[in-house]
């Protein structure tokens, strides 16, 4: 196999084991975001870690990433111990180190699912279909932006065009992996975190601007995942509240076919 | 200073530092639930050993509380970490363990935070003050409750009163600590985790539940938080998606000034 061969987000992810809870991995310079790469592949890489791990039992339902300090282009290790392992549930705890520095640091809880009770609350948005909607793009995007196929239907950012009092930081677009690939956890772990800083849609000023900490929680299983194939997902996203410096955001990513797949929530930084 | 005079909360949070990064703690029979302590106090007691730490530096921002494993009524110890300090903010990775027992992790984002542009896009509900409104409680609710005020507006657990189909999981209620207690990040922490699991207000049955981790946002600072006294807090929750074992809720909670102070999500086992 050769490196024209491998997807990006495969190469981006890529650990090798050097202990029963070690790996070392390498930043990828096309996943790179303004200061360190995405937030969205660092959370990947580290899922991966316990994905990958031989004591894994199931399928995540929860992740939580702290982005405690940019990554530099150095080496970077990650240790994924499981701490607690139930019938039903594993709680994983993951650091990502480089040198002594503690860059990142992340908890995972995995479960063997079963059929149960079933409802979703949450109603699909209604939208266009991607084909019907240009592909975002350009030379203002940040390099990672181009591993990614994403069309907006509603809440572009950084749009002067409406009225700051009419705005609201609502953002619903399609996303896939560019060029296609089939969905599994680590891609979809990913894609929670392609919607840009909320306050950059509610306010038409590009501010510095980060994830400082990602939780997103998995609704359907492996199959579930299999099942969309290479298909673009429907992502919104939103915020509750800008102030002192943070905001909330929300997300929602759904299969085309209506399945939510996961809710994702961050707390950002922003600057002014 | 007796027991007497010792609110619940303080009380049952009550650490005693035996190293640099450790703690020793004990659960408190008030808080109990039907396994283990209820999950609020449980997050409140591991943010209580981040804030009472010598190395703290700012209020909390983001605070996960990843429950592994039912707290025993055993004396428990609390190693709490500041992985990283940074100008502006602080990761802290903690760990309870009973014996060799992991029996909760948790992650802690503090920062130090400065004025910036500000804004709610959060809708406060239309709801009734709380004087309006009887207090929930009874023989069938767990212990824990009794250290509660909650009256509830809208979305009565295990209300067979109204048809299936009609039904959402929306709760909206008062809360307060009983008896009344200025509120701080510890007790608003607890109080973020008083929403029955979801599953019980959408479907009319009792069914074994109970939180496996929890994401909360602080938007306030401590002054915010001083700033709401003993008053009752307005809490909101909802949830998207019920299925495989799993469903995951958010809430919203506001002061009565319509202050928007947290945003919370957690991820709930349920059978069935």
């Amino acid at each position: 196999m050769t490196g024209t061969h491998v997807h990006p987000l495969d190469a981006a992810t890529t650990l090798t084991p050097t202990a029963r809870d070690s790996y070392l991995g390498k930043t990828d310079p096309r996943y790179a975001h303004r200061i360190g790469p995405f937030g969205g592949i660092t959370a990947a890489t580290l899922l991966k870690a316990v994905l990958a791990h031989p004591d894994r039992q199931g399928d995540p339902i929860a992740l939580t990433v702290n982005y405690a300090q940019p990554i530099s282009e150095e080496p970077f290790v990650i240790e994924a111990v499981a701490v607690r392992t139930n019938r039903s549930t594993q709680h994983w705890s993951v650091v990502m180190t480089q040198g002594d520095t503690v860059v990142t640091t992340a908890s995972a809880v995995l479960a063997l699912r079963r059929d149960t009770w079933t409802s979703t609350e949450a109603v699909f948005p209604a939208v266009s279909p991607p084909s019907s909607l240009p592909r975002l793009g350009g030379p203002e995007a940040p390099t990672w932006f181009a591993n990614y196929d994403v069309r907006i239907a509603q809440g572009m950012p950084l749009d002067t065009s409406r009225p700051l009092a009419e705005k609201d930081s609502i953002t619903t677009l399609w996303v896939r992996d560019e060029p296609e690939r089939p969905l599994d956890f680590v891609s979809l772990a990913s894609i929670c975190d392609v919607f840009v800083p909320r306050v950059m849609v509610r306010r038409p000023v590009r501010v510095p601007a980060g994830t400082v900490s990602l939780t997103t929680y998995f609704h359907a299983d492996s199959a579930g995942l299999s099942a969309c194939g290479t298909a673009h997902l429907l992502g919104t996203a939103h915020a509750s509240h800008f102030g002192m410096g943070y905001h909330d955001q929300t997300a929602q990513v759904w299969s085309p076919d209506r399945v939510l797949l996961a809710t994702t929530h961050q707390v950002v930084y922003f600057k002014e």
